[in-house]
C-alpha cells in the first residue's frame, strides 16, 4: 500500500507535510513524531495529569503525561522518560495497552497507550521550555472530572483505564 | 492569549501550517479545519461505524462518521450532514456532548461530538473520492469491537457513549 508519488512541501523542526498522490488525487498529510501518553496511578491511588498551556489552541489544557518518540527510544522508553520529566514518578508496573491514530484524516501520528500502577514520587527534572503543573485526581473522583478534559488522548486513556479497573 | 508573531509557512488546499514565536520560542502549528464526530444509533439499537482506506497511515480504519465543517455550517449541520453522505442515517434525536482536542500538541483542530438516536436509514449519497463502508454494530457487542478500534476520537466518543447509556 504506496501512493503513486510523494512531494515533501513544508520540512519544519518538528513536523514535515508530505503531499501524496492515491489513485490520481492529492492527499496533504502531517507527519510529526509518534507519541506515547500514560496513564500513572501512584501508590495512594491518584491519577496524575499535568495541566500547560497549549499555544496552537490558546488555552491551558488537562492532559495525561504524553510526548513524542525520541530517535533510539522504544516506547515504553520514552513514556517512562516523560512521566518521570513532567511529575517526577517512577517504578511501578507497566503495561502497554496498545496504540491509536490521533487524526488519521490527515496525519500519520500514533500514539501508544500505557498503563502504569504503583507508581512513586521522586524530583522532577525541569525541562527548558515546557512550563507544566502536575495535578493528583483520586481514580475514585476521575468521573468528575471527565467533563474538564478536552483532550482526545487523555478522555481516551482514562475512559479506558477505568473500564480495566471495573471489569 | 496571543503569539508575538505568526509566519505561514505552507499553505495548502486542506492545511495550513504556522510558525508562532511565544515567548521567545517558536512553535509549529497545523490549522486544518475544525471538525465533528457522530455516536448514532438506529431505531434497531445498531451504533454506526465506517471503514475507510486513510493513506495518511496506510490501512483501513474503522470509525465514527465523522469530518470538517464547511465554510457557514454550524457543527450540528456538518455532524448531520457527514452521517448522511457516510450512511445514509438521518432524523433521530441529537445531542452535542462536547468538543475535546485531537492533538493540542501542535495541530489547533477541534472536535464536536454528537450523539444521535433513533436515526433512520435512507439512501446514501455518492461522494467523489470518498470510498467506504457503513458497518452496523449492535451496542451490546461495542465492548468486544474495542480492540478492533485504532482511531482516538473514536475510541473516546463510543466510550463516552457507553458510560452515558450505562449512567
Amino acid at each position: 500500500m504506496e501512493p503513486e508519488s510523494t512531494e515533501t512541501v513544508y520540512a519544519g523542526s518538528l513536523i514535515r507535510v508530505v503531499v501524496e498522490r492515491w489513485d490520481g488525487r492529492a492527499r496533504e498529510i502531517v507527519e510529526p513524531p509518534n507519541a506515547v501518553a500514560v496513564v500513572a496511578v501512584d501508590e495512594e491511588g491518584y491519577v496524575a495529569l499535568v495541566q500547560q498551556l497549549r499555544e496552537a489552541v490558546r488555552k491551558e489544557v488537562l492532559e495525561l503525561p504524553a510526548g513524542g518518540i525520541e530517535p533510539g527510544e522504544t516506547p515504553l522508553q520514552c513514556a517512562r522518560r516523560e512521566l518521570l520529566e513532567e511529575t517526577g514518578l517512577r517504578g511501578g508496573t507497566w503495561r502497554h495497552w496498545g496504540g491509536f491514530f490521533t487524526t488519521p484524516g490527515f496525519c500519520r501520528e500514533r500514539m501508544e497507550l500505557f498503563f502504569a500502577e504503583g507508581v512513586q514520587p521522586g524530583e522532577r527534572l525541569e525541562i527548558a521550555g515546557e512550563a507544566l503543573t502536575y495535578v493528583r485526581v483520586p481514580v475514585a473522583e476521575l468521573t468528575d472530572v471527565l467533563p474538564r478534559i478536552e483532550d482526545g488522548k487523555t478522555l481516551a486513556g482514562l475512559l479506558l483505564y477505568l473500564r480495566e479497573a471495573a471489569s
